[in-house]
């Protein structure tokens, strides 16, 4: 349909007003799973923060005379600490330019939107959220694996494979964990993937429970690793690409039926 | 910035080929929450086969001459069964029409998304997931809800309130699902929610425990009402609006702070 892009821009979408901070999702990574509202975003911000986590795709997409910031951390290199970020959206929310703080997957999924949202409320500024695809669904999803299925899983558990000190978390209960859900969708689980499987084997989960671990999800170069809970530990230690999800279950075995995303689709960075 | 929407129309898409059917999830009502690929999609679609969580806004954005057909359950009234749906749309994918089953929230977040692709792939029809934005998180966050949050939970589980033949699930072990996280986001749980608070308790959660049900979400009507796990069951009893989220734990309080969504954005019914 000609046009069908263009007649967006008659649509009355909420005004990023000067001086306000939007909290946006940009998806797991492929920059065709940002929302139609993120993308408006996009085109009305005058800063744009964004982590580490969201591509070079979404970024292309915003307005040119934005001014974009990296406030990104990744495995290792130093980062600039949160805190730090945080005090930079109240100044130039204080200057009166309209803020996006962007995010990869969503803000309130393992993304720390509930402490920025916080300050900002501290702050005495107004702010929203625009939700986004986390890579835990989303991502799983461009590997063929659904998060839940009717014959599988009435329940699945999303969890954090590292705590704010990047140690396994310890208020995590793994025997329950365990139970709980046939199916695990871990974030940032990589570093300590050997010793989170071998809490999940000691409280019961077998050592053939399918695993698979997909990293680059949605983007061209997407790869996916299958293996079983008990392979795990030897699979942390081969450097794997990240970000990575990791989904433990019988959801990853319906990724032979179900796995669209193929040498076509892959040619098309916009998703 | 003028003409932020019209470039899309140049961008390159993945194609929509004749004869193939794409899974979009549509997101959790609001129409800007849908992706941008999703947007693209509804512009190419020949078909579009919706169920009743679409929201009337995202099907307005359909290209007109598509043909819309609903095939939607929803308590109580009959509907397809699941079986006819897929028929339909094998024998539209054979007649040569770009098909567009396009679903509330995601298609593989309790969204028998699995179950068509894997039908469509015994049928040799080709297909492609779009994912969405989730109403389990993206819903909340309308909210102020976040599904994690640093200081009160390092996993979230997701389930749903009744299975294949409307009952609480049984293949789910209650006592793990009570202990294994602080928060507990659930689907389709009104019908079933004061059975499953009952089970909860009796596993160890406190009747003190925070919990909302959020009705709606993300749309102007959104409705949230906050109670604790021990009032759930009268709260079953009141017929609140649906659809709706219910969710429990620590996150509930943070939407005090995190509230974001007024009267000036309910005005805006694109999210």
């Amino acid at each position: 349909m000609n046009g069908h892009f263009a007649r967006l821009d008659q649509a009355r979408f909420p005004e990023f007003a000067p001086g306000t901070v939007w909290l946006v999702g940009a998806g797991p990574g492929a920059p065709g799973l940002i929302s139609v509202l993120g993308y408006h975003a996009l085109g009305q911000a005058d800063v744009i923060v964004h982590d580490a986590l969201v591509g070079d795709g979404v970024l292309d997409w915003a307005n040119p005379s934005a001014e974009i910031v990296h406030a990104g951390k990744r495995g290792g290199k130093p980062s600039p600490a949160q805190a730090d970020i945080t005090i930079r959206l109240i100044a130039w929310a204080r200057e009166g330019k309209r803020v996006l703080r962007l995010k990869g997957g969503d803000p309130f999924m393992f993304g720390r939107g509930g402490e920025e949202g916080a300050a900002l409320r501290r702050a005495g500024i107004a702010f929203r959220i625009v939700p986004g695809i986390t890579s835990g669904i989303g991502g799983l999803a461009y590997a063929g694996i659904p998060a839940t299925h009717r014959d599988t899983n009435h329940a699945v558990i999303f969890l954090t494979g590292h705590d704010e000190a990047g140690e396994v978390p310890q208020s995590v209960d793994w025997s329950a964990i365990a139970t709980a859900a046939p199916v695990l969708v871990m974030f940032m689980a990589l570093k300590h993937l050997g010793s989170i499987a071998e809490k999940l084997m000691a409280a019961g989960r077998s050592e053939s429970d399918p695993l698979a671990i997909v990293s680059n999800a949605t983007l061209p170069e997407q790869s996916v690793i299958k293996a079983t809970l008990g392979e795990a530990s030897a699979l942390a230690h081969e450097n794997l690409p990240t970000p990575a999800i990791v989904v433990c279950g019988p959801v990853v075995d319906l990724g032979e039926t179900l796995n669209w995303y193929g040498a076509a689709e892959r040619e098309n960075r916009l998703g």
